[in-house]
């Protein structure tokens, strides 16, 4: 009967933290062989594994042990972007990828909204103040017409617009195809347009997927072309972002300030020009991990796995030519 | 002629900056008699004065000066609280008191904002990690969720309630008196029973007037009341909270953070505990003061100046008694 029950294989980190395996995984037990790896051992966990959790969200090594997956129909990723993951022979391939949309959402917009509020009222500036117990008062921002333009028009996106809109903040979005009256966008630009609209903004914030299309979309003719002053936070991938563009920005053009919480190279190297500049606040790629994100990763897998036991249609599955999860057509 | 003209006294700050004296004053000069003067010379340009402006807002020259208003009318103080100026024979007089309600109800309300997600996210403990290059993953809070307590149910507290709940934070509020059905707050307690009511938030706002009842509210029963890990925020006036019990429940009592905007002594005294502490924020007694504050304070002061003139009914009339200005009752 054992012979009989499906393979589930989950690659953990190395670490072995009290996170080191998902928790609640022994429902499946009796429905499933689960096959709990670390890199080192895909290949052999991966021989006859129909089903590959991607617990270690960020790792790369699926694609060294690719040649092993002889029997795999689907891979869930427990993370919102999937380019870690994705390779051509796993794009051309049958396996469905299913990633984490959704989890997020909210934590980072969160985030976002706190990122525009505290770089308004300079609270990076009181706080270094502060250190020197130096009382000095300032003039603040108000963010109560603001504008901001969101890159990335997917669930994110939207959860920020969301969130922004409702303390009056205006408003606007770029992704791949220019169009009027998005439901939570209103007007979104074309992408490949960027330098002719992004002047309009006071923020800038990307939650695009990292593609080839936005690789380098922030590049130093965008960010030469922000408005006097403006504001960058960057929730989405290191890589759409110049960083040698971005120090340039910052320095000698209209880039006011930079919230970062991702980057071309993590963790940030102790190198890094970002490190010791007071116009850049920079947190360890943690938008989205709010008390309780692993429980909640999970359990989004367990469903989806409920979901693939019983032969049923599995939630959140990727385009893997777009790289992201497509918005369901109206 | 020009003896016939009404005469407004403008006390000016002793500082020559920009502002030393308010903008578009002019207007008025072929309808009244306009004397800026400072402290020093305040009892001589208060006798015959009709109207008192105090542009220096946070000045309690008034009192020594009482005995030479022999004309006075009305004064306007361009402030929120009036707590610095009102003394008991001006409350026993018939001098009318209006104040600058309304200017710094949203700065304040997004100051709030922006410090309940700033603690949630934790960025004064990224800020203080970048300053020594070091990468640290944390797991932060989701503020979606949380309950605030309102301490202070006047315009500036409304706004705050608007913002908690525009980003879903359950709101409720305290007040003088106890009530349901609050159109902003939903539920209001009475002051006077705190500590009962105060463990329920997470996040506890002090927005309350500095009045004989709101002086001294939260001390050291209400602190060591406070839900475990609460967020105090103080934007009303530091008298409001006892610092040495505040100190007190951050080290030994349930109190998590406090973001203080204004202290018990202002500027802060350079031999205060809180300015070291990685568990408080500081700011310079500036969260309603955002570009453009002092031109909407002198506009606001001449919009209730030509209402003077012309004998209709002023705007933010104080209730003398009660120390601030009441609500209109429904």
């Amino acid at each position: 009967m054992a012979d009989s029950l499906p393979v589930i294989t989950v690659l953990c980190p190395d670490d072995d933290g009290p996170y080191a395996v998902p928790p609640g995984l022994d429902e499946l037990e009796d429905r499933a062989e689960i096959r709990r790896t670390t890199a080192a051992e895909l290949s052999e966990a991966l021989s006859g594994a129909d089903v590959l959790f991607l617990w270690d969200f960020f790792s790369r090594a699926v694609s060294d042990a690719w040649h092993a997956a002889d029997a795999l129909d689907w891979i869930h990723v427990a993370a919102a972007g999937v380019d870690k993951l994705l390779f051509d022979e796993l794009a051309e391939s049958e396996v469905t990828v299913t990633n984490a949309q959704g989890t997020f959402d909210r934590p980072i917009a969160e985030y976002v909204l706190g990122a525009v509020l505290a770089r308004a009222k300079d609270m990076p500036g009181s706080l270094r103040r502060q250190q020197t117990r130096t009382w000095e008062h300032r003039e603040t921002q108000r963010v109560q017409g603001l504008t901001a333009l969101v890159i990335g028009t997917g669930a994110i996106g939207r959860e920020i617009a969301t969130l922004l809109r409702a303390v009056d903040v205006e408003v606007f979005a770029a992704g791949r195809t220019a169009r009027d009256q998005d439901p939570d966008f209103g007007t979104v630009i074309a992408s490949d347009h960027l330098p002719a609209h992004i002047g309009a903004a006071d923020v800038v914030v990307n939650a695009a997927p990292l593609t080839p299309q936005t690789t380098g979309l922030l590049d130093a003719q965008a960010l030469a072309a922000v408005k006097d002053g403006a504001h960058l936070i960057n929730i989405g991938r290191g890589e759409t972002v110049d960083e040698v563009a971005l120090v340039e920005a910052l320095d000698h053009g209209p880039l006011g300030f930079a919230t970062l919480d991702v980057f071309e190279q993590e963790p940030l190297p102790q190198g890094s020009p970002l490190w010791e500049r007071e116009d850049v606040l920079i947190t360890a790629h943690m938008s989205g991990d709010v008390i309780g994100w692993r429980d909640a990763l999970a359990e989004q897998f367990l469903d989806n796995a409920r979901r693939w036991l019983a032969g049923e249609t599995l939630h959140n599955i990727v385009d893997k030519q777009k790289g992201y999860v497509p918005r369901p057509q109206p």
